[in-house]
């Protein structure tokens, strides 16, 4: 579908503003905005100010950086989390796909994004300073880096490992090895050749 | 992702609606809302607004319910196109795929859907009514159906054909053949038959 004017400026505009969004083409933008059409005019009201009111409200937490309600995350304000344990990462999708798993009582530190000279991004546009000031602070035990493994992640790792070589904190990183279900045969060999590594005692906790 | 609790009532709202569209689930509405989060607040604005202002102002031609900014749309009151000529069609998106093509020079008459009695769409639901109205007034002398040749197609065209039949108008639908650029050896028996019967006699100026 080339640029075609449509029989509507209002029609016209909606969907651009749609194709705009990732992933979305003038066509799925036409689609979307014609289903759209169909609802009711307070649900579309409904549907526009839930964005509108996002974007205008939102609110990060002070401690961890993640999205928020309210000034401290619930997160963090949790009475039974372990206070001492802090878990690096990029960006809040990573904090939902790690709270999934259901295995980690821990806090949080959202960096919001890894540091890539490529695409401009310093240690000083990270919440980096952020977390050697709560580190600093005392009470964290330990810290967890859970960036990805490409060059800039663990860019992003040293620098963090640098600056908190100071302080008295353990710092780890998560485990990389074969995924669960997968095959040897098909593993790359540095992952392969990690796991053996980093291999661990077996026990019958292991699933 | 299963139904996880957004670390936001806000996010969470967002990420409802945006999953409420055709075709988009919870991952990817996130991925949206994620997005639009990193726009600035009046780009978001313009984004909301954009969708609320369609429904709430859109317009629907009187002549041809076509979608529109004014009551009359802009190809039903275009001075040079040829109003003796009609073309049915069940939604604005086929106006959008016919006039792509630039052959067509004639007014259109929007449906707004087809008969189909497993939906509970009756011909009492679409703007036939109208269509015999605007037929009656005078001054049409061509109507083509240009309807999906499905069974709820078929029997809208057979509908609205009987509809017609008391006023001097000519009906015709649109060509049935191969596609083309297709092969004959990947054509269905039907569309193959169909393309013999109403075969046309050649000349140059086919393409």
């Amino acid at each position: 579908m080339s640029q075609q004017q449509f029989s509507s400026g209002l029609l016209e505009n909606a969907v651009q503003e749609f194709s705009k969004l990732p992933g979305i083409g003038r066509k799925t933008a036409l689609r979307l905005v014609l289903h759209l059409l169909k609802q009711s005019e307070s649900e579309v009201e409904a549907f526009g100010n839930a964005i509108i009111n996002l974007r205008k409200d939102i609110v990060y937490c002070k401690v961890c950086h993640n999205i928020s309600d309210t000034e401290i995350c619930n997160i963090c304000s949790h009475p039974s989390r372990d206070n001492e344990t802090v878990c690096v990462v990029e960006n809040i999708k990573d904090v939902m796909s790690i709270e999934n798993t259901q295995q980690f009582r821990g806090l949080y530190h959202v960096l919001g994004g890894i540091i890539s000279p490529m695409d401009g991004i310093g240690p000083n546009d990270l919440e980096i300073e952020s977390l050697v000031k709560r580190v600093e602070a005392g009470g964290v035990k330990e810290v967890i880096l859970a960036l990805s493994t490409t060059m800039e992640g663990d860019t992003t790792n040293f620098y963090i490992f640098r600056k908190l070589a100071p302080f008295n904190v353990k710092i780890t990183t998560i485990a990389r090895g074969i995924a669960i279900g997968d095959e040897l045969e098909y593993a790359d060999e540095v992952t392969l050749g990690r796991s053996i590594l980093n291999r661990v005692e077996f026990t019958n906790s292991f699933k």
